[in-house]
């Protein structure tokens, strides 16, 4: 049998990604208690900090009958080694090629978030760190958020947007750009682009000039719509993008081509307030009833209004909540043997 | 049945407060095994640093067959939103109201401590963050140690009175204030004393001018003493204050009209380092046999010397245990369902 | 029955110690489970960071069916005091003894991690931190590297050379000091001789003048080798050291004399950078195939070449694992009552 490891949900096979949700979906009925995860350890290296995806995980393995350590080193400044043949005199004390092994022969999955960093999007883009621990753990790795990647919350996004939307394909989602104070990664907008573009939504991406995702992402989200019956098209205009939309997802990134460089990038989007989800926009969406969905953490009154996020439409509550469930699932199938 | 919370132990029913220490002496025998809290989990939101409050929260689940998941976001500093309409473009990265939600949507129960802040104790004493988790956390609430109150801190010095001096009321306890180089909050001193009020003690607080606690809390305690048939008295002379006493708490704490001055509020202490707790004061305690207590962690030769705390009649130690039972006790409460 | 400690591993029995190794060994192959720990507790407490030994220990606990609380107070400070009879006004904050005491109300067992600090080898090696938990705590403790002893470290090296060499006495095992950047502890040298020493190995310590062992650990490793069967030699010649060596163990440490005083031990070993296990060296090992030790984190083509690292002979992750094993032995020891 293949040791699995979960970097992005376009690895793996559209037939096992329904699965997980329809097991996420029994988890969150109360059903099927399994007894596959009993004395196993998860092993979580947080190169970034978290709060959500740790905690969600943490009672994840607690609720299943086994442990997760969360390991934080340095809170977010692990001088780990990547480069192959480095002389090891500087600043590194450890190089990845020994914390993944030597990790993997204590638990029984490692989990591991490495948020982008370095100057230029062509180096980060490599994802070098979750690629090197799926290299060297020799057990399943989970990617918490790589600088392309954050497959739970995709899979959280798609058990949301089923349980909402129904899983019937069709349904306009968009993906709409926000405001915020800081250039965020774009991680977690090409994961929900790409969980409604597997559930065969219509996915509409709007965003303001220069903020397009990686084009080789843009592709994946489009290859993947095509072959779930959905389509994809981008938008410059938010207003029309969002008119008889069925759920809008809001979300803040930074300008790839301004990658490494946050002054100037901020500067960039100096006009661009107006990008906001409030309760004008929302009642573009369909019947004045469209969703609103958010990964959290939300800056209220930037990304989204505190209006809309207590509002009647917002999901974001149970979109978080969906995170335990889905994580639920994908361990039972990594660690615990489920099929 | 309603979601209960505890926020300090005032809110709770008299009757409530003695059933929850009766069950915590039956867990220090051993008696009472409960399957209560096996696969529960109790997230702990740690605003402020902790070490007894997390190891004895963290052991009590362990013990119960439950699992304590442990956050320490920024170690001490969470830029947690808790105003309502605020546009969140400064330094805030999440807002309570969302927080509170999801962390209750992973949990059975969470707990959290949040010291007081802020430039006036008038805002400080709000206790925003506890009361906003309590509103929207949609599961109980554990207050960890806010501004006004440390109950959990309380259950533990009223077990140990019990302990120590028996359960009939009388007795007399001093809270004797003490010197020490940092203005310390409130919290602690008023539940101890809250604490010996509801055993229907003889409460004295001895404290210098100027060092009162807030009138509210102080109107509480007396309330709580005269409704249980014990009085209280505060006095400006610690040698006379302790005269025949039964229990002296040790604590110190700051200025409350200097709350947010720490610099004056220091100064205005220059003169008081003979509020300390050494044997020359104990041998006033009755029968010079008077009991020694102290939340911990304690400067010796500054609140307490180190011959008294190392005496026959320093409860400290005991006190501190004493956490762990009456928080398994409150946990089965909370969370097992035990009436 | 006593409290046992665990602070060095020469201060134990050889028997028990290799009673303890065997019990590893059965663990390792997947006989023995024990239901000893199930429900126990262990207090961990970091007052110097770590990843692998947190790690292993937490890991250890859960599959023993127990739970790990990890303290890392202030990530490497604590304002412990552990001197006695000092008035606490300056920045400690608590005092080992209360610390210890209650940590052992909690926890069936605490370990403790405290590297070597102050200005003086003379003070650092008292080893005041770990020798004050082992005299207040009141339960069993386990040194998690202290200025002296690394004894869990110590054992996974036996255990190591057990599996790749034998249980045989004899066979020549070199511990080789290496460049590295920064002065580092001497515990894990030293208890790497001794485990050596202890298995009867004909130990030879190659370093360069002036980088002398504590002249009191030298002996105890002298002893421990007679004792056993074996003999201990110093040499100044790397190359000569290795030359038909069965194993070679890397590792740097800093020089005694200048303890306290980096930059001057940094200035003295500039010419040194020629101490590393490379290919060359490990030619002349017995067959060009003698095994490569290292106790991790390693910096790569400064300790040790990443072409021996990554090399057939290289045993630093087998080495690694075995932290686990040696480490759910020790604790169903100290821990479950196993005689």
């Amino acid at each position: 049998m293949l040791t699995r490891s979960l970097v992005g949900t376009d690895e793996w096979p559209d037939a096992e990604i329904v699965a997980l949700l329809d097991e996420a979906d029994r988890i969150k009925r109360g059903d099927g208690a399994s007894p596959a995860l009993v004395g196993k350890v998860l092993a979580m290296v947080f190169l970034d900090p978290s709060l959500r995806t740790r905690t969600s995980f943490e009672v994840a393995m607690a609720r299943e009958g086994g442990h997760a350590v969360v390991l934080e080193p340095g809170r977010g400044s692990w001088p780990l080694e990547t480069r192959d043949g480095v002389v090891m005199d500087g600043d590194t004390v450890e190089h990845l090629r020994e914390a993944a092994r030597v990790l993997g022969r204590y638990a029984d999955a490692l989990a591991v978030r490495a948020f982008p960093k370095g100057a230029s999007w062509a180096e980060a883009r490599e994802d070098a760190v979750i690629r090197g621990f799926v290299a060297h753990a020799g057990v399943p790795v989970i990617n918490l958020e790589s600088a392309r990647r954050h497959p739970c919350q995709g899979l959280a996004d798609a058990m949301t947007l089923r349980e909402r939307l129904g899983v019937t394909r069709g349904k306009r989602f968009v993906l709409a750009w926000a405001w915020h104070p800081n250039p965020l990664p774009t991680a977690v907008p090409a994961s929900a682009a790409l969980a409604a573009a597997r559930l065969g939504r219509e996915v509409v991406i709007a965003r303001p000039p220069g903020y397009d995702l990686d084009p080789e992402d843009t592709g994946t989200i489009a290859e993947t719509a095509l072959r779930n019956g959905g389509k994809v098209r981008v938008e410059e205009d938010l207003d029309r993008a969002v008119e008889g939309a069925d759920a809008v997802y809001a979300k803040s990134w930074g300008r790839l081509d301004l990658f490494g460089d946050p002054e100037r990038e901020t500067r960039s989007r100096a006009g661009l307030r107006g990008w906001i989800a409030d309760a004008r926009l929302m009642e573009r969406t369909r019947g004045g009833r469209g969703l609103l969905l958010h990964c959290l953490p939300v800056r209220r009154g930037v990304e989204v209004t505190g209006e809309v996020l207590d509002g009647p439409f917002s999901a974001v509550v149970d979109q978080a909540e969906n995170r335990l469930h889905v994580q639920r699932a994908l361990l039972r199938r990594l660690l615990g043997g489920t099929p």
